[in-house]
């Protein structure tokens, strides 16, 4: 990630709200290299890693009749937003922080094509404590199972330690892994066959999802009203940030059912429409329609002062989720995404070109340096 | 777990070290019953739960031609006892740690016969800071790497978020998520065919692996030289506390490979010995050998003022792992683990009877409410 220069006077950029990756990308890239190393002992097991999920959202292995994807995911710090919530207005949100949590997830190992199967728990607490408070244990119990029956998988079991002295007392690190199974192999969706003339279709959001966090909790700072400061429809800024992600997977798997076959997907978290840039082939993917962003996101966009370029290049911007497909699936899968109850649009398509992504109605331009994600 | 009052004077117990279970339970109880109500959702995938493995060390799905066993496990708190001997001795002892945390997970994804094939990291620190220790980052993914190596998995990925807030500053939460395969099927060792006669085969372990720690860390309070107090064979206290848990899955795919099935297996962690209790059927273990107390286990049973019956009930007390196999089985299957390095003995059987395991040597008897895991 090459960071830009704040560009106004009293921007607020992700980095400025205090995530450096200078200091974790070293470790990043020795950890990837050394994990790269190790893909090689599945062939002792009869088996074989696909090289192509190296560095994709989750990782791929082939185990013949199908291919078994599997992933870990953290919440990150939404559980911040949720316990200062908590305090100002006596809720519990953790059943939506549930839902953040399974999404990060699921989200990321379908992009593979894979049909998620099950979920384990990971919930970390600052001390046994953590657990005596009902109203919010049994509200993260409810959201994770409820996520649970909407994507269709299996809560496995999972890990509820007290980590007095690692967590901070009262806080929680809530995190989740996910295996699931490409099958048939067929829909394995590493991008391969992604070409020009292929249609970008994004998939709604239902605001800021739990990447740029950061940020949001930053801009807190210069809200006279903070969390309780009200955005245009009346909704307060807190309870905005805490709609619970959307859970992307009754979406891929509807795709199945109407035998469409995405070439590939991108999970649009961390480092925002950048992506989009993804898969590592050399295309120019041209954004012709912007969806609506989302109300939370635009009220972040105004208060930290972020020109749109910022903006785009960290939030979602509205577009949780983006699909490629052939030109000729584009529409049926925006129906097919509503009909499974998630707003979409065919925002662009892929060209020849050099990488890069232009999200044409705002002007801006997004290269190859713009995301260094390998 | 009951927890049984301290009969001694001085005795530290492992309550008295910090972890409340009764604050913990309710919390369990409810995820577990949430989570059991979401296993009929694989069925519209084609595939089904394995029932017998929920309450087992790790999850099971049927996918037709084989199991997927998977789980998640954390570290605990064994990192704070390798960042004060950091500070004592100007060592890093993350590459052990690392093996520690892979250990935890993979010593319960065997215990239901699955072949480990992908472990995923979970590396949440405190704050970016953290990964900036080149040396002590350059030691988590050396040690990660090579238990990776030792137990033939691929390291597929992971996670390394920065939670400050969350997480303490300068601290990190290990944890990793396996997922493998029982493979043939007739591998699944859930303990149905657990049958009166069969031997206990007992593997050591090499200290006090990853259970016990806060009563460990509890201790050196009382200890005038703290963590480099000198055990009789010249080790610090710290130094022996960190020796890395051992891998049990060389020993149980040799075991396959020498067409020995184990019956059953405990991975013996938090609650010692009572582990051997862990299945739900009625039976009485019978135990006529136990293995050697490592020196750091007999020496905090020692400045804990523990009996044997505490110690025993907390404690590895040296034995990491019990395989259940047939009588017939029991002399080849210690020789096959040793032969892959690992110390092991027959160490009883398994009787008709009330449910209790009885360590003869010692005197020692629980009984079946000594032990609620489910």
């Amino acid at each position: 990630m090459n960071p830009k220069p704040a560009t106004q006077p009293g921007t607020l950029s992700y980095e400025q709200a205090g995530v450096n990756y200078d200091l974790i990308d070293p470790l990043k890239v020795a950890a990837q290299r050394a994990a790269a190393a190790t893909g090689s002992h599945l062939s002792a097991h009869g088996f074989s890693e696909v090289k192509a999920s190296r560095g994709e959202s989750a990782y791929v292995v082939d185990v013949g009749p199908f291919y078994i994807a599997s992933i870990v995911e953290c919440l990150g710090s939404k559980a911040l937003v949720a316990d200062e919530m908590h305090k100002l207005t006596g809720k519990s949100y953790y059943d939506s922080i549930a839902q953040d949590t399974i999404a990060m997830a699921i989200n990321d190992l379908i992009t593979v094509g894979a049909t998620p199967l099950v979920v384990q728990a990971y919930w970390a607490a600052g001390g046994s404590d953590w657990f005596g408070d009902a109203q919010r244990s049994q509200a993260l119990v409810a959201g994770w199972k409820r996520a649970c029956d909407v994507c269709g998988v299996a809560w496995g079991g999972g890990e509820t330690p007290a980590l007095a002295g690692i967590v901070e007392e009262g806080r929680i690190d809530l995190a989740a892994s996910c295996t699931g199974l490409v099958n048939p192999k067929e829909r394995l969706s590493l991008g391969d066959q992604l070409a020009p003339g292929d249609a970008i279709v994004l998939l709604a959001s239902s605001g800021i999802h739990a990447n740029g966090l950061s940020l949001a909790r930053k801009l807190v700072e210069r809200l006279p009203q903070g969390y309780l400061t009200p955005l245009p429809d009346g909704t307060s800024y807190g309870e905005a940030l805490l709609a619970p992600t959307v859970l992307y997977s009754p979406v891929t798997e509807a795709l199945f059912k109407a035998g469409i076959q995405p070439r590939y997907c991108a999970n649009i978290t961390g480092h925002g429409w950048r992506k989009l840039l993804r898969h590592p082939a050399q295309f120019t993917y041209r954004i012709h329609s912007v969806p609506p962003v989302t109300p939370v996101l635009k009220f972040i966009q105004q208060h930290a002062k972020q020109d749109d370029r910022e903006a785009y290049s960290t939030l979602n911007m509205g577009a949780g989720f983006a699909i490629f497909v052939k030109a000729e699936d584009a529409q049926r899968t925006v129906d097919v995404a509503q009909a499974a109850g998630v707003s979409a649009i065919v925002a662009g398509s892929i060209e020849a070109g050099p990488k890069q992504l232009l999200i044409e109605p705002l002007g801006i331009r997004f290269g190859d340096d713009d995301l260094q994600l390998r």
